[in-house]
């Protein structure tokens, strides 16, 4: 298999137009194997708003990205073909169910083609409907990072908004909470309703208390452990690291995962079966140095050199 | 008629709780005679949002505010009472239309008490169930300043976003458009639609070239003549300004208004018959330097003192 | 006893006039079991300026807070009656002196009274009358987080300083210095004065190498065991923290404690005899992010807990 | 002639993966009437840097364009068609006079087939290649907007820095002086030098005092004297412009133009024989708000405006 | 008279340890004949502190300044000796009347010796002091341009904040007031005391109304009228231009003077028998942008020039 | 011996003309042991420039820095006679070979006279002139900090980029890369070229999940154990630490050391034969927190110790 054609990323860091990790912008599906998704919403947020410019920036701030790994010398480009399918085109911005709507068509030819999508947000709530996309024959399983659990109900509303998704997933019968796990949970809230939610259902809840006294390659061993051999979306909240690493975030809590432990956790999640992922809430607004942005372009890329290996590693 | 109780504005400007210019934060519609709200939606906005914190920084801002004008020595606050009915409180955030009821419900009974509303927002689609809260008995006339008319038809899946407002109150009857002028206007558009709409329905659309041209004054004069006797309402999007003056904003425009012609153009409209207004679009995230949520507070407070001295100045 | 009217507290977090916490504004203290105040001066700095902002930011960025804590899941207002009342009334601002008998004054009766109040600065000059508004039978303890000892005697004409309080505190037969803990010290100075008064007067001064050697939980025992049973106030300048996590201060230190850290000592800090704390030196002109205030909000709400807690919870 | 696929430009203004104006991506020329290029090259200046990244945030700042003019409700994207066709590639970033040849070979085949190229740099260095790639018949026109005349002629090891372009062009015979204005010059200077040699060799210099005196509309009708009926280029540094509007540039000086006062007298340059421009010194590490790129993407597309409207107007 | 040595003035901008303009740093009087000095406090300001950074920051942005004058072609470098004499050195900074004396006392040589002194504040507070040390044997005549006119009375403990300098000064014999000429003035204000203490003690106060109305040169004619032949200070408050020029001050009041309309204000005023000069309120952590630092530090040299020019200039 | 003049540093922090630790100015290299030097220059950079303002920002920062070490109660300023002399005046800054000669230029007399030369960059490029101005006798030992070996070949038109020092200085029998340790090492590259070049000339290369596995004890232990007794020198990248630390940095990569690690690793090299250092790549515009360059100084403050200590400590 060919991969990526990567003219673009040998230009200095300034130049060009700017595509996820300078892949070439391609619409064709057939041209692909990990698709790079932008989704530029931010209608499901309860509070500050600005992620509808996460995949601007991000896609600006991943102009910093090269293709070999550090650790594992492994380069995702050559192994598969890469490329950025752009955003996805909203026909409804004011009606929080609709614009989903917008989303699920969006990913639903990706995903019924058999690719792995990795797409950036976009506030949470637009998890749901890339799960509908999705459309899996039995609930999947789920590594999810994030200081909130999202599986809280109804807010002024709406049952569908950024703090839902995980719960709207389980009663649709596209999530297994069983195998589920959620990891660097914490921060005050008005109601254990979310909390209750998860662990009710059997969703494995590493609140950060938990993480920090065992540590990501524990918390990577347990994930493995919940999620199996099942296939596997991973779910990254930029809220679940400390905002002094991601200020540029719609609902920040202190005392999250730095950004060492975030990358450890993820490279111990090798060799599962990927189905896809995302990057979510990154708000450029809130984000003066860019940095929030640049966290999310290069987790974005351990989750694609994650992705990749998993299905394009030579033996 | 007693005036405000100003022991609050008497504080160091870093002190105290920040109600808007430090009045009295009041819920008691009895007490009052000017009612100053804060609107922190900005769920219709078609670009950059953030408006939702428009109150917060206006309120924070306007520990800077002072009682006397120094071109008039009027002192709106000794004329008439002045309260801060505190925020519209939300019911529905992610269905546009039930935010506006939401929005709607909390105005109609300030003006059903006969009081005048002073307004900040929020994006511009909280102009028009401000409107319908007003239910006025014939389509009343509006001072209108801003980059851009607002009288758009549809975006994206809604007939009611920030572009559209006026479009709305003329169709249900309650602004007149022969009574209307709109100030400041510019800036390219993907269609005429917007300007044709107003200038066919026989709205005065002043665009910045003209404004330029004839000055604070001359415009002044202008609308006096367009609104003549009937009751008033005053619209100030802050992106009539020069974003060089508000850059916290959704949808700048370069080559607006500077703050002294804007101040000449309000303190111009002196005598109307004054029943209400808003500052809108105004957007912390993007206003670093805290200048648009300072000129917002000063133009409220002029605004203010147009409609204390329309209403309650002394013989 | 009935707790706290949370209504505000349900409002989406971008609505309202802040207060605290978004709880009750309230002068009556007989309506209250812990007061939060504002102390917004910084006249007692050596650097940077800017703290007299400080409540103000702090009141903003606390309407994130939320209530029930997600270790203990202990809601503070709940058990107690918690309110917001004001910002400490200036009466001179030029003369340091004079402005500490401000903050005496304002304190006083809520010590008399028998209230937990919790403070937030404000530079740390402020702790000193806040000890005097205390008036202890007897010398009480303390638990002191922050990169200096603040036992300098005299800078540039006064002895009053935000480097001095704690000196003045043992001097004035205020403060036991040997049920004093101080963590967190570091960085260069130009003399060893202060840290020499300290540890010659007997407080344990556990500079940022130990503590991190030792962690957290080590030294919260370690505290433990200074303070004993006595009545204990407990102080935190941000500038404990690593300048990272709270840039927005007036004499950053790099090296200190991380927001994890912060955390997890003050929770092993329960089960003591609170009379009261603060938090200080945070300087928003040098925080754009708000991340200081944010820091700043939440650890006032875990020492909220500690305090409510330690008096209110139920056996 | 059908014009420019303008779908991109439907999209929301924060979605999609920024071209200049959302034109489409496009490097055959064939396809092109009107080039948009990138020139990310900031080895030149003598002061600040950062230039390199002016192409991207202004990119990024044109999805805020639309395509109707307002006040002559000229489409240029309809009239002709318009792309983006990159970057300049450099190969050489650390020897100035290589990095020119980089330009030069870029701009070559754009000039030889006949189409007009409208540019963003990067720093003012690079007119100097682009007039060379031009390789014009004879010398010459130039309307020039700027703080500084850029005819002084040697700093620090260079004849070719950002401070003496049009002195090298004049000197190879590219440029005719005498068809040449500069308006909006200002600023202290170490010598005479540049100003000398500007009006010695017959260059009309425009001191900001004389724009100010005798306003825009004058000064345009002066330029159309001096560049008469031949071919001419529109090069425009964005510190003509004050600092105000233009903060993210590398050399600001005060007591600029406004954005009204250049919108002005782009507009008065209508019908001239256009053949190319560039918009230069936009410098985004000092550009927090981004109103520099804001008005530097605006004032392209009201160049873009009077290119395709001197080529391209139908009749 | 040799001129300034300006060796440090060939570096490049971003090059050497800042003195004012990169002038030799010097504490010899003798060598000098104008002194340019720096206060370094903020001890007098009533809300925003950070002009205790001032001088720095100035110093900083003024190494973007040159030597001739582009429309005087005036060198003041050349024309006399200038010097950078250092920041006052403060023995007291938590009492406004005792850092006053230190400002009084580092100042009364420079006058002594018959040196003219321009200064960089600080709060406007500093400028009694400079009276103070100035000393003349009679009342001196003033050009004041701010947004207020400092004579105010007294205000939370001190009747010596930077409301009070001039009235101060006129009541201490230093001052007079009949040669006393206020520009810029406006904004609300608690009462009319300070506008009513200058008018009725003869200052001449130009609102801004009145100078937008009248333009900079007639003002700058009534300017020159009232001052005569009298000794003169020129007092420059960074207020008094609108915020949008110089954000990074104490007390902005939107609505002022503009950079060019403050530049030709200036340069109106050849020729008057100037004794020292000082620009005020430039509060750095209020400036992200930098151009306060840079507007006050071409300000600076223009009153430089004026000075120079006053005194130096050759027949 | 007597120590440094320290007059200045007892003032105010905000007060005086800023020298690096404002030390005496000095460029009469009898009078210093230890030089500190700026090195203003970003002309090597591939990615983002800036680092031109790095030594104008330490300067400003370091006047933060007191003189007494709160672990050693060590005082290098006491121990040996400390000096600013200034930036190197470039006379070329346009090709880069050229501007490295003028650096080399500037060292040679502080390292002929046997001085010990502390740096601030400017962009890592620079390292290697000061190496040919150090001219050893044999190579010497370096402790290299960095997220990248910068031992990379060529990029874009030169072999001497800030990716290149280390290679050059072993090719040019300069540095003796088997007494070479570099640590810190991350982030994907576009091959494996520089790590492997390390590698295979025999550096020791400490990637940061060694470190992070190890700690800074241990790794100190090891750079003694490479260096061992040979004359060595410290060359800081402020990019070796994570971005969170250092945002004003022109090639940012997530997941480095942290201000603790990287003050314990750097106290565990006391005792070294230190002859040089220098900390780079501080770029301002990308720091607007200022916290880049207060690391920075802090940095260049524990250096100053290590270096003063292992020539001039007291037996």
């Amino acid at each position: 298999m060919s991969g990526t054609d990567l003219t673009q990323m040998q230009l200095p860091r300034f130049s060009g137009i700017p595509t996820f990790m300078r892949v070439p912008a391609c619409t064709d599906l057939a041209q692909l194997d990990i698709a790079l998704a932008g989704v530029p919403f931010d209608g499901g947020v309860t509070a500050r708003p600005g992620a509808r410019y996460g995949p601007r920036e991000i896609r600006n701030m991943s102009t910093m990205t090269r293709t070999t790994h550090h650790v594992t010398r492994f380069n995702p480009f050559a192994a598969c073909r890469v490329g950025d399918i752009g955003d996805v085109p909203f026909t409804d911005l004011y009606h929080l169910e609709r614009a989903h709507e917008d989303i699920r068509r969006f990913f639903e030819p990706v995903f019924a083609a058999g690719k792995i999508a990795l797409s950036a947000g976009g506030d949470h709530s637009i998890t749901y409907p890339i799960f509908q996309a999705m459309a899996p024959n039995e609930p999947i399983a789920l590594v999810h990072i994030d200081a909130h659990t999202d599986t809280w109900d109804s807010f002024k509303g709406s049952k569908f908004t950024h703090g839902a998704p995980f719960r709207r997933a389980v009663e649709a019968g596209l999530l297994d909470p069983k195998r589920t796990i959620q990891i660097g949970i914490r921060g005050a809230q008005n109601s254990d309703e979310g909390w209750r939610y998860s662990i009710e259902n059997g969703m494995r809840v590493v609140f950060i208390e938990e993480f920090e006294a065992r540590g990501p390659a524990a918390i990577a061993e347990e994930a493995r452990r919940v999620v199996g051999d099942a296939p596997v979306y991973l779910s990254l909240d930029v809220d679940g690291l400390d905002p002094v690493f991601t200020p540029g975030t719609g609902t920040p809590e202190i005392g999250g995962l730095t950004t060492r432990e975030t990358l450890a956790l993820l490279r111990g999640l090798d060799g599962l079966r990927w189905v896809g992922g995302d990057v979510v809430e990154v708000s450029p607004p809130y984000d003066p140095s860019g940095n929030t942005a640049l966290v999310a372009a290069t987790l974005m890329y351990e989750m694609l050199c994650l992705f990749a290996a998993s299905r394009f590693r030579s033996a």
